[in-house]
């Protein structure tokens, strides 16, 4: 258990309509109303073909730590507008729902549950606002790293963003978002120590600045770390200064122990035509296999331009354009109710409407299945009902849920559902994976997508198509609100 | 104490490179040099005027919390990497620096001191990361807030972006900051219960769906909450059911019993029409004192729009673009080494050069000079050395630090000194300010800067000019490296 999600009671830390709906819930006699909530995204951030789902850990943690301490309930007396039920209620809480959840790394699609919660309406309410920031947050970082990641061509990028994230939590949990995505190093010791994500880190300019001369600096950080010797060159002049003295050091203190250097890192200035400078001259000196890092500024535009302007750059620490996903730093994720139970079982869909086509939900509980191909590649998602089964041995006919004449039968075909039970009646019956066997998860989802869908601009649009008796159902209660 | 940063030792949320350089700094013999950083920002975000600092208590709180737990020492220990010097040094961690810092709510411009630590090297190493991470969140959120809140012409914004905040610490934190910014209210329960700033929130459209009909949501809200009726009208269809459902229920439920209806809510569609349309059928209802809140995507741009169209709002709900800052979300702020003391006192200026001329830092410890004219109008800041002084009995001359035939000589100005002494010694001896303190002194700073410098596009750029004696100091270290 995360110790950090222990430090306060965070179960307050939720939108106020949630505690005047719940109240509104028990007022009305819902107390034990069973409602179905799914937790969905409706757009892919800077135009990519998928997201990462992440922060299903955090988010049971939140859920298995509910509780509402005597400040809790004095906070809430004090807003006189809640009933003397609600706050009993609130000080006798037990978290009793069912969870389900596509498990962490998986990627994920707009319009797909990521997580669905069938429960008591006070309850099932109650932990939206969380829900939402710790997945959105999480699967925000996965899904920028992942393309930060893929961008650098198998060279390792680094996670260097806490001093820029929202917050400490922010840092550490971007961190291990990061890690999910394919950052397999931060420079976040707290991440390391926590997560067991591998810090680095060796000098900053001011460890340069701190000695009469850059000379003296490089010497005095080979004689503390000879074995872990990275120089950091641009706290006055790369080439004229930082380089030269780099190989002096190298040459003088490394080199008659026996010992290589690790690498060298620039901060600033034109990093290709630096770099390549850089790789000659070390090259020169015999040091072909010191590393050269770069941290300045980067994204998976920069990084992809680097590449294939062929810079000499072996690492890339990436910084505040990865922690706060600077180009879209909104992962739009929403907990939208799909259903409720009759007290006779029966389970009736509820859907959203909207001016905006965008914001209509599909209703009822669901499943969520994955195709894939006879050599294993992801060709199409389905939402179906919650008591549909697809059947490998029969054809199935995909359909475009809105332009329905486009239509494709499956044959030789594999499937598997992607929601996993989580919690069963408030019980956690879930495994919850290390987060190395997450990261190694990701990877492989990842390896079996079309690389069509993974392009940074203009993806393909992977196929999120209904089930006919879904789309039945949904197009039926369309065209009784006239929107169909 | 805020409970929250108790939670965890945050003291190991640092970047990997401040622990190497203190475990470095040790081995050199330099555990005791004293050196001094500067925290300051290199560029307003969103293209702004100015920027509003904040976070100096959660900042604070981090300093006085300093200690590494057993558990921090045995991960140290596994790196293989510290001395046991070090580690000892870690065991018995004592904070002693001194710190200076902008009060919070404080407008700052590009290259001024936001704090300033002044104590032995590897303790004002070791805190950089966090003093950044917690500065550089809260001053963006506070930043973007003031524009948020100014766009509205005086209508109330209400801070809604928990649930796409990162993380929850985002979204606490983010409330406060936007508190401080220009948003009075939140619909963060746990801001109110920390913070006391005033929570709001009625419904969702999970309630609305909830029941049977639209009607029944509102009839059954209304009287669960009749003196505080806010309804939502866009669960299905704003102008065709919402709104006439609401005005039933108000003429059905609240009129009766003499009451008012607090307001109705749209998340969806385009609200300049819209609120314009349910403004004449509340008002023909006899309701021309009901609200109209509308929160859907709002950032300063849109509302400076709504409010030139002559949207009927009077009240704005803005979430993921001011929580997350989504246009910028990045506050650059550093920390860099701006001198080192001698044994014997004497404090010698360091300097950072970079390719990129506005990396280049401004050295020595130094003070920082705000200016008002004669009608209480801010005109200018001023560094200067940390020795001088300046009296507003005699003529100041201002010149541009880059373009010095740029001059202006100030008369008939009063003076303040921005920077307070936090810490002395390790020792807290400054009265952190209450939230409502803090937000009533930011928006009287606000009201003394020139128009000009608030517009939120090509803002006159405010003056930050050195004294001569230090402009001197920067000049001849710069000409040693030959950069000028």
């Amino acid at each position: 258990m995360d110790r950090m999600l222990n430090g306060i009671n965070l179960s307050l830390l939720t939108d106020f309509y949630e505690l005047t709906m719940a109240n509104g819930f028990l007022h009305h006699g819902l107390k034990d109303k069973i409602t179905y909530f799914d937790l969905f995204y409706r757009k892919v951030p800077d135009g990519g073909g998928f997201a990462i789902a992440a922060g299903l850990e955090q988010a049971v943690e939140y859920l298995q730590d509910l509780h509402f301490a005597p400040e809790d309930i004095e906070y809430m007396r004090s807003k006189k507008m809640f009933s003397d039920e609600f706050i009993d209620y609130l000080r006798d809480f037990r978290f009793t729902c069912d969870v389900w959840a596509v498990p962490e790394g998986t990627p994920v699609f707009p319009g797909e549950p990521l997580v669905v919660v069938r429960g008591p309406a006070p309850q099932a309410q109650l932990i939206e606002t969380m829900l939402l920031a710790t997945i959105n947050h999480q699967s925000l970082i996965a899904t920028k790293a992942n393309r930060i990641a893929r961008s650098a061509k198998g060279r390792v990028v680094m996670e260097f963003g806490a001093r820029r994230a929202h917050s400490y939590a922010g840092a550490l949990y971007g961190s291990r978002a990061a890690y999910i995505g394919g950052c397999p190093v931060t420079s976040n010791a707290l991440a390391d120590r926590m997560f067991g994500i591998p810090a680095v880190g060796t000098m900053a300019h001011s460890w340069v600045q701190m000695f009469e001369t850059e000379y003296e600096a490089f010497k005095a950080y080979a004689e503390a770390y000879p074995t872990n010797c990275t120089l950091l060159l641009d706290t006055y002049d790369v080439l004229g200064s930082g380089l030269p003295n780099a190989i002096r050091v190298f040459d003088e203190i490394l080199k008659p122990q026996g010992i290589r250097p690790a690498g060298v890192r620039i901060d600033s200035g034109d990093v290709t035509y630096l770099s390549r400078s850089i790789r000659t001259a070390l090259d020169a000196a015999g040091y072909t296999d010191c590393k050269i890092v770069v941290s300045n500024s980067l994204d998976e535009y920069i990084i992809r331009d680097l590449v294939n302007q062929g810079a000499a750059i072996d690492t890339f620490g990436v910084g505040e354009r990865l922690i706060t996903s600077r180009s879209e730093p909104v992962f739009g994720g929403v907990y939208k109710l799909c259903a409720v139970e009759e007290a006779n079982g029966e389970i009736r869909p509820r859907i959203k409407l909207s001016e905006n086509v965008a914001k209509i939900t599909t209703p009822h509980f669901k499943k969520l299945w994955r195709f894939y191909d006879k050599n294993g590649m992801a060709t199409a998602d389905v939402l179906s009902l919650y008591n549909e089964t697809i059947s490998e041995d029969e054809p199935f006919e995909l359909f475009h849920p809105e332009f329905t004449w486009k239509k494709k039968i499956l044959t030789d075909f594999t499937v598997r559902e992607l929601l996993q039970p989580i919690f069963v009646g408030g019980k956690l019956v879930y495994k919850l994976p290390s987060l190395q066997e997450v990261r190694a998860y990701a990877e492989d989802c990842i390896a079996h997508l079309w690389d069509e869908v993974k392009r940074f601009e203009n993806p393909h649009e992977y196929y999120v198509d209904l089930t006919r008796p879904l789309w039945e159902i949904k197009r039926e209660m369309l065209s009784k609100r006239g929107k169909l």
